[in-house]
């Protein structure tokens, strides 16, 4: 057994100049023990998603470096964008990977949301790690952005979990959290018609009586209609299912999936239910996969799988 | 760029005794830089498959660790089975893993000949790394076993092509090569006749005219009709689209695939097209799976890729 691995993907305020981006991100990645997973940096919501990994101690470290970068480097004053925020460092959630359990995900929350609130940023503590049921959702608790946490910070309901109760408007405030790992997967239909993907979307998600863990928005993206998902819990509903749902609800409505895409990064898992759904391979799993073994954590007891003859 | 890795996947003749597969396979474990992905013992068959992988001269020195080990524990002499063997270590192919290409591993191919040939194994040098075309196929090198191979080995045509021209009864000869990775995936049928199963194995497989580089047979399995298939390439016919054959010819035979199996490994890019197959996500590759960047060969060029949103 290797040590619990997790995940942190942090959004901050700043998705356009690349000089800046990369200093925030080379700031995390000098963290030894950090493993740089991905970097999304998106102009018009001015806002990017960084994706890092690995053991809790690491992961910590890459979280403050973080924050510290976002604060010299940021001013909140003077950045605008499409996105609703509250902070130079808005959201940082934590995600349990291999050996970890939610329980650790959430303990590692609490001990960034202290050592941030000791460094001055204000934390809202949000979904697993939260500590109020009003406070889990994290639209709920960044409504209005900044100028919204501002007009509430004053409610008892609303306080900060760590660091000042007061705004600096430069910095803002930061939403910690934890969360189970997330897969976006969208379906492009054979259809411009955004209403057609909206009500789509609206058959298959939880939200609507549909698939369970399954979240689901209508968008018009290149001209074509595209159901857009996150599947927050793949072993409720894994991403063939929620396909063959679209499927099933686009041909009620005389359309069909063109392609999908995945954004960003799915587990093995997600790939490997795939395969299964499709193939009938009841038995697929990772030891099948000839990469798990040669790279993946040693497991010297489960060797009795090979490939066949000569 | 992380150096070439090679795969070994020696059948040895003893499938029972495992004490001795246990010694055998630790003498390989103990090289360094090897790593043991698979062990397959059959006692019908009094065989042994093992699979281990490695950088090239790792793979060499466990081969050769492992030629030394089966001298040293077996004994052709009262060794029976229902394989035909040709010796104590009968097969010694080499596959080439990510970075090496087929030259490569006949490269090794060779090396490891010259080395078991210089040990006294009398070597046949067969599939890609074979010296001649009619010393390509396996089944044609070892037909009749060691019997076979001793009644030709005074043949010009038949010679091994290292170390001594003669048999050692106790110890045999070694049929050392190089060939592609191999997938063996199979069908079960909702039948009990045999026959549907070898009349859909002849459909689909590339000697009867069916998919390129898809060997097929029809077995009874457990009271199943069974359609086992050798992939040989996945570029030219993946997983799917051999199972797709496979459904459609035993759908006009009037019967339906209950469920598949893989036997041992497959690569993780033939799980990937699976996915892209039935989901139609056209640009899913193995950067899009977390482990492979969590555990994989490190690539920080590209990290264009992340969790969406939060």
């Amino acid at each position: 057994m290797h040590p619990p691995l997790f995940e942190a993907v942090p959004n901050f305020s700043e998705g356009k100049d690349t000089t800046k981006i990369s200093r925030i991100t080379e700031a995390v990645r000098a963290v030894p023990g950090v493993r740089i997973l991905g970097l999304h940096s998106d102009p018009d919501h001015n806002r990017s998603v960084l994706t890092f990994a690995g053991e809790e101690d690491p992961v910590l470290s890459g979280a403050v470096a973080l924050a510290n970068a976002c604060a010299a480097e940021l001013d909140l004053i003077s950045q605008s964008g499409e996105h609703p925020r509250m902070g130079v460092l808005d959201v940082l959630p934590f995600v349990p990977l291999e050996g970890a359990k939610m329980d650790d995900a959430v303990r590692l929350a609490n001990r960034a949301g202290e050592t941030l609130g000791t460094l001055g940023f204000p934390v809202f503590l949000y979904g697993s790690a939260a500590t109020a049921s009003h406070r889990r959702s994290l639209p709920d608790l960044r409504r209005g952005g900044y100028e919204g946490v501002a007009s509430r910070i004053e409610d008892r309901l609303w306080k900060p979990d760590h660091g000042p109760e007061t705004l600096n408007p430069h910095v803002g405030a930061v939403a910690v959290g934890a969360r189970p790992f997330l897969v976006a997967f969208n379906a492009y239909l054979d259809t411009t018609d955004i209403e057609v993907a909206r009500a789509v979307a609206r058959r298959v998600r939880a939200s609507g009586g549909g698939l369970p863990a399954v979240k689901a928005l209508g968008f018009a993206v290149g001209g074509k209609a595209q159901v857009s998902m996150n599947l927050t819990d793949l072993e409720l509903t894994p991403i063939p299912v929620a396909l063959e749902a679209v499927r099933s609800a686009a041909a009620d409505l005389g359309v069909s999936v063109e392609s999908t895409e995945l954004v960003g990064l799915a587990p093995l898992e997600a790939i490997l239910q795939t395969a299964r759904y499709y193939l009938g391979l009841r038995e697929l799993d990772a030891h099948h996969v000839l990469e798990s073994r040669l790279y993946g954590p040693s497991d010297s007891g489960k060797e009795q799988t090979s490939e066949k003859s000569t």
